[in-house]
């Protein structure tokens, strides 16, 4: 193995392309993404650098339920959701998700690209919940299943 | 749950006291602690900023064999050790440590405070390796277990 | 703690009242369960004496993705089906099932009480099909989702 | 895949030839196992059918930190000793070993074979001690580590 590759460099991550991502359920939660972590063989934990322009989402209202989640601001300025309360979230600013514990959105409202390092668990199995689509995805090993929460119950009630 | 606890804001962080931890094998490793992930009740990965001083090392030479760990840094410069080889490492850059992959150290090299912000997952059971100092450590459930490596076989063997 | 509750001895066992349990998807799959495991504080594997009276059945066709499971035989005799093929299966006989493998169901098809030990792992997350009812259940830390399986798709295809 | 694989009957199991086991620490700890885990794909759940002579240790004195156990018995007799109290262990008896609760040995004192079978969880990483040797096992991917606990401290202390 080649240590070198373990490191990224100031220009390296700048000259680094990005991939434009759309969500799934949100056409407006497009932004790019520089995977610090995949560049450098990470495997259980995300790490990225996420570029969002004016009036775009940074992600879907969502919530997790067993992988923790936290952005940390580089530059720019947005807006945070969470549990439908709105919070300014600006350079310098952290927000920490614990699993199971609250939905949140990011959104660009300033006029500069927001940038956010956003590092996250990434396990074998996960919950995922968006309240505002009634949606809720099962991820197992690589299979993604998307259900409307009103077809799924209980079966022991 | 007051949803407001999930965020620090910029001027949050920099009142946070920070926490003055010395490496238990190495007295020079000596740095200033703010743990953003613990502040806001993140548990399976660790988020912290660490600041430390011209001359002090972020951290003894270690190798994980099962966290994975990477580093950020936002301002100042230092040395990177991984595997024995030596890289500049200054405001901008990133490296990742994949689980059982390669030992790494930080000193700050420069004459600024380095400030980092290191991430890593936090698993319920580790070992370390301190090359340097020819110790393991192994940690389990909150159990601290440090031997020599010259004290340790393998049965089967 | 009572060392002593850690161990059945055989006429305990017999005095054990036994639980009676309908499958949520098969009416006719009707056992009694004397749980060894939960009895002496197993958590992670489940290890359950299971009698099954003749013409009822053990448990409805299924498949685990995640959990491992297997059977012994004490005494009696059944079928078993195993990816719709059919086994004879009696006293002094085991069968495995790998995770993700394939489906498997158990009838008792002789005119004694079919006496099984199970034992299986007892994972925080699994989901399983049930191919002969159309049925998904995604079982996360005590939440039980059942779905149709023709109400799910892939956001990503 | 052949699904036939799967499963073994008891005359598939007699033939079996065993394999000779002698426990590194106690060379009076022998038996012979027949693996039905093994032989039909089981990964993390270890089942085995486990015979010991008479006069012979089924197992060296030990507690798991992490795997838990447990024993039925299908025939013969012997002392199993948890936390040094010793109890008689027959034919339809089980004990269950949880993680982290009792250390335990089981010697046949009868005059026949004693067969038991013995389940555990195989998991990536564990702990265990023994007590008589002062030795303990640290298990982390197939890499074995005994020290003596004489010559393991709490770098915390």
């Amino acid at each position: 193995m080649d240590i070198r590759q373990l490191i990224l460099k100031q220009n390296e991550i700048e000259a680094m392309p990005g991939e434009k991502r759309v969500h799934f359920l949100n056409p407006n939660a497009e932004r790019i993404r520089k995977s610090l972590g995949d560049r450098v063989g990470l495997k259980n934990i995300g790490v990225h650098l996420i570029y969002t322009e004016p009036g775009k989402d940074t992600t879907e209202y969502h919530m997790h339920y067993y992988e923790e989640e936290c952005i940390y601001v580089l530059s720019g300025r947005g807006e945070l959701i969470i549990n439908n309360e709105t919070f300014s979230f600006a350079q310098g600013d952290f927000v920490g998700l614990p699993a199971n514990t609250a939905s949140h959105a990011l959104k660009n409202t300033g006029n500069e690209t927001l940038v956010c390092l956003v590092m996250g668990q990434r396990l074998e199995q996960d919950v995922a919940d968006y309240p505002d689509k009634g949606k809720r995805l099962y991820r197992n090993s690589g299979q993604w299943d998307l259900v409307d929460v009103s077809d799924i119950h209980d079966p022991r009630k």
